[in-house]
């Protein structure tokens, strides 16, 4: 079974609703650990192999480590028969591969310049601003409900996820924030919410030992 | 067949080393644009339908426009039937899309800010330094001489890129050094040369006209 190294509340969160999308929570182990927070909480977890200490990781069955969501969401997605995905020589294979770089090497340079205040020259134009994220979902979502069409795909649940996590930083976009919407009614906000509560028990009580 | 819009020297001059490769650059039209160059020359390029006026770009024989070099170089790889990446359900498939992954959402900016002398916590605390990248690369260069082991893959290509591009970024790390020089020798760099020239001189052309 692969392990999955989760903290609550975080960038992992994503992989367990994907998970719970896919009724395959019971087919990776999960391992809670804790992560350092940006309000200065939390810590480094020795038990998470991850070579830097984030989340979210995944081990292997072979014990290859995984890291970055959007490679850990393509191979859980593969190892399940591709249920969310596109298949290789499918017309909309180009653009979920698209999608899937463009959320670690564009969405999210250009979140955390956001919640940061970062405002640098070659940054903004290696990894332009909000606009044309805005601009680029806007123009994906003319073609139908979610970012490939009519099909909800691992590339939404990646993608709309920080909108969801932190509500300040969804853009003034009402395609946006329908989409958004959308994916939230497909993912079961109870379950989740459900699951993170006990996680975050669980974080406490080893915290506490 | 597809189209890739490329320009020569810059981000999308290792699609073409991976075209190469695979003796497929007759398998693609190539179209050779301008872009904004960080000296200040060139300009974006009104024939180029990337929305922010990026390269590479790739647009499929379906219409369907594929950004970011990582999603591209895997599309074409699974265009021609993946002859540089393990197949899905092999054991090496998950370090492969971790690599993919990490090109874009850590090597990219951790290289951005070095070259730019930006220095700012919330960026580092992110996507931490050339040091965790180093880190990295040494540990999967343990395992073979190519990022999976013994043999090349995409990966190899898209994340010694840099390297070879911007030899003043090239870490002080004689792994990392030899398994460049590896890639190197892997690709055919007269030829890859000669195509640059060739592209230089059309463009020349184009904007004296
Ligand atoms: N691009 C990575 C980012 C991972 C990441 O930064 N995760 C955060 C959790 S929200 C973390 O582990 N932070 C703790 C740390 O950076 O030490 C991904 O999406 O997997
Ligand atoms: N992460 C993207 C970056 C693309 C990119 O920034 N390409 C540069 C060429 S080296 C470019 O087109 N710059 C012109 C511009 O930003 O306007 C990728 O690897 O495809």
């Amino acid at each position: 079974m692969p392990t999955l190294y989760h903290s609550p509340n975080s960038r992992s969160s994503r992989v367990i609703a994907q998970l719970m999308l896919m009724k395959k929570l019971d087919a990776v182990e999960i391992v809670t650990v804790d992560v350092p927070r940006h309000d200065g909480a939390g810590r480094r977890d020795p038990r998470n192999p991850h070579p830097e200490g984030k989340v979210p990781y995944l081990v292997t069955d072979e014990g290859q480590g995984i890291r970055e969501s959007a490679a850990i969401m393509m191979y859980l997605d593969e190892l399940f028969g591709q249920p969310f995905s596109p298949q290789i020589g499918t017309p909309d294979r180009g653009r979920y591969l698209s999608w899937m770089a463009y959320s670690g090497g564009v969405l999210e340079p250009v979140l955390v310049a956001a919640f940061s205040g970062l405002d640098h020259a070659a940054f903004k134009s290696t990894f332009r601003s909000m606009e044309e994220v805005c601009t680029a979902l806007e123009t994906a979502l003319e073609g139908g409900c979610f970012l490939l069409g009519d099909a909800l795909c691992v590339a939404d649940i990646l993608l709309a996820s920080p909108f969801q996590w932190a509500p300040h930083l969804m853009p003034d976009s009402p395609a946006i924030k329908a989409w958004v919407k959308r994916v939230d009614e497909r993912l079961d906000g109870d379950a989740i919410a459900a699951f993170e509560a006990k996680a975050m028990k669980e974080l406490s009580a080893l915290e506490d030992a």
